[in-house]
């Protein structure tokens, strides 16, 4: 019964399939049919032209993105907490080369204007002080919160009023949109870019860069290629995010693993850390407690002292969740 | 009938079904069995102790190998016609964080300590000058010419005395070997670092980083991770390098595009420009006979206005490779 | 009656002197006998071997030493407030090639092990998390207080188990070897590298990077270089600083400014920010206060809402200490 | 006798006088008045609007102007002996974050369009080779040769078709001028950049950038900061600057370095390996000849096996001078 993480996740079988279908002599690096038709795939999906590059990993995405609205001598406003921040191994640093993380505080690692101004609003405008050049935000957030389409609207006001980009890390874009219930196009709000997962929802090793200014595509193909991330065989990366979109099964699948995450956290009760929006769950539990529920069987890591994180996936059976949920209430 | 690249070519079936055998939970990142086994295989296979890292290019092989020896302010010397010159989109500029690339002429886009020695012999020690810290050569060469033992013995002296880390580009590495018909500790000789390519000859998306110090691993996977090239399911990258390796399965397949390509050189005479010692053929070519070729169904590239090149590849089947050597005898 | 930097002062007459009398025919560059000079003047001064440079500013020379011990996926950990976080435009991203800095909180801008722990300890030693490398500590720090020896020894242990390097950026390093009346070397303690501050204490654009590891010069030079930093007339830089250290100038301007601060602090009583112990003074004065100061011909930065900040230097005129004293005394 | 270096010789004494004036209470950095008044004094000399940055070295001012004109993923043209790719050990891979120098060949260490066509005319627009986004010219060149107004126009409409920006290299801008004998302007004819060089003609340590879009400066200034070459105290790197241009300074020294150049000119004959149009000679000569020459008291570099070069500057004297030709006359 596993809840560690959802890129302990195997890979959904469409997936596996899509491969084996791409399975063909066709143009290399993305020259090929599956490459050329992402654009159009994610047009659609969004309801207005945008270009989007397959990426092996989120973390690159997010950098590529970024890479666009932020020089070097620049900075990203982001959340203390960001994975960006504090999971990515100081790569926005190696892309911006050399550009700063200003780190914000807000509640459910989520971000107002109001937590972006507290970081930002003293900062003088001269050579001395690294200005802000762009804002990134991760939906859903680091602590399982989803940004709401009137509070993307807030942040892409205020992003405008101080000349900043507005980049969205999408690593569970698709669990954020599952419970918004909304467009995809009102989750991502008024962002100039996306890294839309699909890793930990199911696929194996490629998630996709939208740009919603696609004059910039130029150059982040430029970039990606130059940062060792253009595959030799792209037909096999863009072959399975179609396989995602293809009857929404990206949403689908975060349908899933948001109902089970839903599902444990009616157990939760009090012992909930944070509102659970998406599939991750922050849960108050003594050292005891988590033994206990370790030798029921449940894998999970730990969170601080007193907690422990849970996290479905595309492929977390029912009856798991249920048992979970079950055994927190039990404790 | 199609001799445009080897990377036009599908994946081999082994690693397809290797895909399917590691969709199983694991441990995300390289924390997984798979990777975990990669160090152990790669010693075996050199027959000395090696540490291997899975990485979804060769571009980003070289430069994250390149990156154990050279400093921002250093240079690497390579051929001028060097992948990672030529075709890498910058890349080592990108990793070295502006290290510079050094440009030596050799015959067969090989190099000899006497082509190095021309461009580097005249750099003073001083700081004005950008000194020299590694070299990297090709093996098989850009021009499918192969780096005999006792050349690369020869190199390894002259980077010895000059203080010079050696890195191997092995695209086609595995044509290489099977040319050699050496053990691979031979094709690689004095190299301090391997890029192994797999893609080429029948792989997905993963390449090999080989470290023969050991120690310097470390260092590589912090680099890895920064450069946002740290799959978050790491076990399907290294499946698909586990499956070439196994039963010699890369260089089964490395004989075969090579044996491929002697049966077409052997009808190519004088036509040839350089020696066919791996899976590409330089040939002369007016733009008649180019034309010629292609009405009988021939896919290949312009190489210049009087040549064209043709690469064979783990699937190129024995009847196309004749059908093409009899085309070629019959200009 | 000037307080607002020691920026704004002029240079030293000794200093303008030395230009004269090094305006002679010379090897370019650091060829001259000036430049000749500084490893073994500071050799001197420190009491063992070391190798100076003269850089012309005090970020270049911050960033230069910090160099020797970050790798560009590493860490450098400093106080919230420190010149290199807050005043220098990033440098250090760019010098460190996008090396990352961590904020630690301290009291008087001042870091103890402690301080360096809560921000460190929790770490994890995996290459998602971007690992510390070194310290960088600020002799005087940006609240005008001073490092001890005993405090510098603490942080050289703490330093020394965790395998960092110990920077100081020592912009006013003259005025806290003159507050701690003690030799140089006890001053920096176990610092691996010292930014020696000349500029702010009558100097006119030379500072030192002191590198108590002399076998790093030689890295240190070609870096130099390569930002643009050797200049054409190096004899120009060397002889300010050899000025500085004849009959040691150095200590001679800054116990001249630390004894104006004292004379002025002597006056702030409970006003006082911080303690008073290098040439400082942060002082609580409200609005109404401030204007009153100026209206009397003060001139001196406002330091937020409630306080100021005034900072006497080597030329400060007794008497305007005195007056400055006397006029907050009689708010 | 001395013709080994013009940043050999001393500094004028306008510009040791001009430092001693500026030696003033001032607002730190380029906060003060002689800082302010660059961008009028150089738009008067251009008669044009431009904006202008002092700077310590022609190095950080080649590489500050380029970086507002190429990308990282971007490559500079310039010609194969150029001082940026020869001599400045490495500065434009960092400040250019790792962009390319593509070298060209071309007589006299000058471009014409049609040698820098050869090296990118067949650069394929596609991300797997790098872009070329400026040229770089040097007036006068490293073999002592000036670009005419004719030949820049040439380059200019050279680099508009294919969207190239354009900067000069201008270590001897003012002996390029004296020699065309036409305002500035006409020397820097569609150049978006000029390092403008003062130190080898008579400067200490001030070159200036100078932006023929001052839209840039605000970027530029930014830059300055980032790699640590703000000076606390600029009014000295702006008083030397303004000395340099107060009645016409700079182009007084050209002259008198230019004519010293052109009496030694006129005693080699054959031996001139280039039309002397600036101060420097390369002048074929035997090993007896040199140390004959030397044994007659002039220095000199060697230059190649059978070659030196000679210098002259703004303090050679005219009989130093005269001595030389008399001297190679007699060999």
């Amino acid at each position: 019964m596993r809840f560690l993480s959802d890129n302990a996740a195997p890979v959904h079988p469409n997936v596996l399939a899509a491969l084996a279908k791409a399975d063909e002599h066709d143009l290399p690096y993305d020259g090929d049919r599956w490459s050329a038709a992402l654009d159009e795939r994610f047009s659609e999906l969004f309801g207005r032209e945008c270009a989007a590059l397959w990426i092996a990993t989120g973390t690159a995405a997010n950098c590529l993105a970024l890479g666009t609205m932020v020089q070097p001598h620049g900075a990203v406003v982001c959340h203390e907490e960001a994975h960006i921040e504090m999971d990515e191994g100081g790569a926005p640093g190696f892309y911006l080369h050399g550009a700063k993380l200003i780190l914000a505080k807000g509640d459910g690692a989520l971000l107002t204007p109001h937590d972006i101004d507290a970081v930002i609003g003293g900062i003088r405008d001269d050579v001395h002080q690294v200005q802000p050049h762009a804002i990134s935000i991760t939906q859903a957030s680091e602590h399982g919160r989803v940004c709401t389409p009137a509070m993307l609207s807030e942040l892409g006001e205020y992003g405008k009023q101080r000349g900043l980009g507005l980049h969205m890390d999408g690593a569970r874009f698709a669990n954020a949109v599952a419970h918004l219930d909304c467009a995809p196009a009102e989750a991502v709000g008024p962002c100039d870019t996306l890294a839309f997962g699909f890793i930990k929802n199911g696929g194996m090793s490629a998630e996709a860069v939208v740009l919603f200014d696609p004059e910039r595509a130029a150059e982040v193909r430029f970039r990606r290629k130059r940062a060792g991330h253009l595959q030799c065989k792209g037909r096999y990366q863009a072959a399975q995010i179609l396989a995602m979109l293809d009857d929404d099964l990206w949403l689908t699948n975060a349908r899933h693993s948001n109902a089970a995450a839903a599902e444990i956290a009616s157990a939760c009760g009090e012992r909930l850390i944070h509102a659970v929006e998406a599939n991750e769950l922050f849960v108050r539990l003594g050292a005891r407690e988590r033994e206990s529920l370790r030798q029921q069987g449940f894998e999970f890591y730990d969170w601080g002292e007193d907690s422990a994180r849970f996290v479905t996936a595309w492929d977390t059976r029912e009856e798991d969740a249920a048992s979970l949920a079950k055994a927190i209430a039990a404790l």
